[in-house]
């Protein structure tokens, strides 16, 4: 039987049943006894919980547990530059910023500037330099706290990172990657050695504090992988296993299969598109749930479910509970036309991209105070 | 038909055929000629090249040419730190510092601290890390000019070299490793990795002057592999495929089958070895070309070419070849009996290591002028 669907972390195609993913990957659902558990610490429940756009966890309740008897633990998550970010790679990174937050936590983020030059015949490692650059301003723009967040850039990092992979490395044989990621005897031998380098920021802050720290990684579904490989090492070497939280993919402006894709202009919104881009994209590539007429649609309503717009809406762009399920009925019964809930959606998202744009800006000069150096860095 | 021996970075086993393997490997005779250019700069030739320890090349002609054009060449040349020093290891070092101090060329010289690590299932980075020290001071001891040499620490430079080796490897397929190493898919990613690592330090001057700088990689014949793979990547990254000299390997004191090895201590007479042990094994160990009694030695005379004793001499410990006539002759017309041939190399290995192992000590002063950084570093 052929497969509806396929999840790596180099190729997301079709249809996700997500609830399939939860077995076969072999993660845990993200029920509400957890979210309640997370709520006793935070008080209340960030909207990307509430509404389980996380929606899958590995061991996250052990972390909790931990964090109970008073051993903190610190976040991690990535990004590969490519290109620019688009409002599909930021979920991870809201959710990190609320934690950090919340919890007081480190933030380690990755950035591999090797890998997808590594994974991708015509990048070179110059675009993938510039892009590093760009994207860390869009981390920065999010608002995580300079004294607790540490940039990890992988080849300017290699001298406190490359040791550790090779640790990692030892203990993963070809037969495994090529089984996680579908490689085969004509992958490049720098792919092949890449997953380990993914798994260092897992395990550095206990490397360099010289104890032993519990991680949480929110991230993509697809980069589950990579951590399936590594959390069967990681113990081997003396440290905890990651901690994981997924979420579901942003699907792209043309619908709900695939997920948003970078390289992929019409599919995707970057955070440096302007009103106009915004405007054009929403109106000529969202994929509605609306019916083909403004008479049918009144009479028939619309498909929240199945409506870019609305979905961009409940994941991302309007946090109020009661303002989303308006929206939504409002769709439901033909009240809202399609035009109008884009035009919601097109509003919201150029406001959060103009005050984005703004604390971009004001990031370029703050960098130094994020990328990770020994003198800015505080052992215990 | 089955191979009657056998040579890789990672095994050498069997009766080395150099002959056979000079084709097999696809590499050119060290002839006549080409030592006539190398001694037109030198004025003599080392002992090592007249009596062919080096006896193959690739592209020797050709960096030759470049030198007279007045593009100068550095060396390189390394060490992957798993145990002590022995006499074999050296040979390719004593000729590099020959080399640096006639042509007045930089020498690179890498300890690829990870390499045994990954290939060795019980030793620890803690191990080659120690290693990596001692095996340095060797390296110093031997004379190398501080001024025009850099040593590279794979995990130490890991931010100058895994961005270099993440290009290279871009262009290896696991196919081609698996070909040139004799992996398989329960070889480690590290491992398989690894050679991208080893190719660095032939382009890595090239890189940090920005300019295309000529090099030249004296080294036993093991490690030949390495770079059949690396000569094909290096010129698509737009520099010069470097040359090579190789010297056959040093033969462990029991006989002329395989290389000597660091881990079979009874095979091996390290740097660091105490006269009384030196004698012991010699006396002890080290393959007789010599007839059972001394009076039937006196009568047919005894095989230098097979005697262990008489190759050291030849090979490391009697530069003056009249002397080395001498000590052949009579051993083969059995005026020389095998125990006064191991008593005057028993006495030329002490003197050796005795006034290298007092350089030895001084080298612990000296390493911090010897390791790359940037500040020692002479761009231009």
């Amino acid at each position: 039987m052929k497969k509806e669907f396929k999840v790596t972390p180099y190729q997301v195609e079709g249809n996700v049943d997500y609830n399939k993913l939860i077995k076969e990957f072999g993660v845990s659902e993200l029920d509400n006894p957890t979210l309640e558990r997370i709520k006793k610490h935070t008080k209340e429940l960030h909207f990307l919980l509430r509404r389980k756009v996380f929606f899958a966890h590995r061991d996250l309740n052990w972390l909790l547990d931990e964090y109970e008897k008073g051993n903190k633990f610190f976040l991690y998550t990535g990004r590969a530059p490519s290109g620019n970010v688009h409002i599909g790679h930021i979920i991870p990174w809201i959710l990190c910023k609320w934690l950090q937050d919340k919890f007081n936590v480190e933030m380690w983020f990755q950035f591999p500037d090797e890998e997808k030059f590594l994974f991708k015949q015509n990048l070179t490692l110059e675009e993938t330099e510039k892009y590093t650059y760009e994207n860390m301003l869009d981390v920065i723009a999010l608002g995580f706290n300079p004294k607790k967040t540490y940039f990890l850039i992988d080849t300017k990092h290699a001298n406190l990172m490359y040791k550790e992979a090779c640790k990692i490395a030892k203990k993963i044989t070809f037969s495994v990657v090529k089984a996680s990621f579908g490689f085969n005897d004509s992958t490049n031998i720098g792919s092949i050695f890449y997953t380990s380098m993914q798994a260092v920021p897992a395990i550095l802050p206990s490397v360099l504090r010289k104890k032993n720290i519990p991680c949480l990684i929110p991230m993509g579904i697809d980069q589950d992988p990579h951590f399936r490989v590594s959390r069967d090492v990681i113990p081997k070497l003396g440290f905890y296993k990651p901690s994981i939280m997924h979420n579901v993919f942003l699907p792209p402006l043309q619908g709900t299969s695939g997920k948003m894709s970078a390289s992929k202009e019409e599919t995707a919104i970057y955070l440096v598109d302007s009103p106009e881009q915004v405007k054009l994209k929403i109106n000529k590539y969202a994929f509605s749930g609306g019916q083909p007429t403004i008479e049918e649609h009144q009479k028939k309503g619309g498909n929240p479910d199945i409506d870019i717009s609305y979905q961009y809406l409940r994941m991302l762009f309007e946090p109020d509970d009661n303002k989303l399920k308006k929206i939504h009925d409002d769709y439901k019964s033909g009240k809202l036309l399609t035009s109008e809930l884009k035009s919601i959606l097109i509003e919201k998202i150029c406001s959060f991209l103009k005050e984005h744009q703004r604390k971009r800006e004001q990031a370029k000069k703050q960098i130094d105070k994020f990328i990770f150096n020994e003198s800015r860095f505080h052992k215990s």
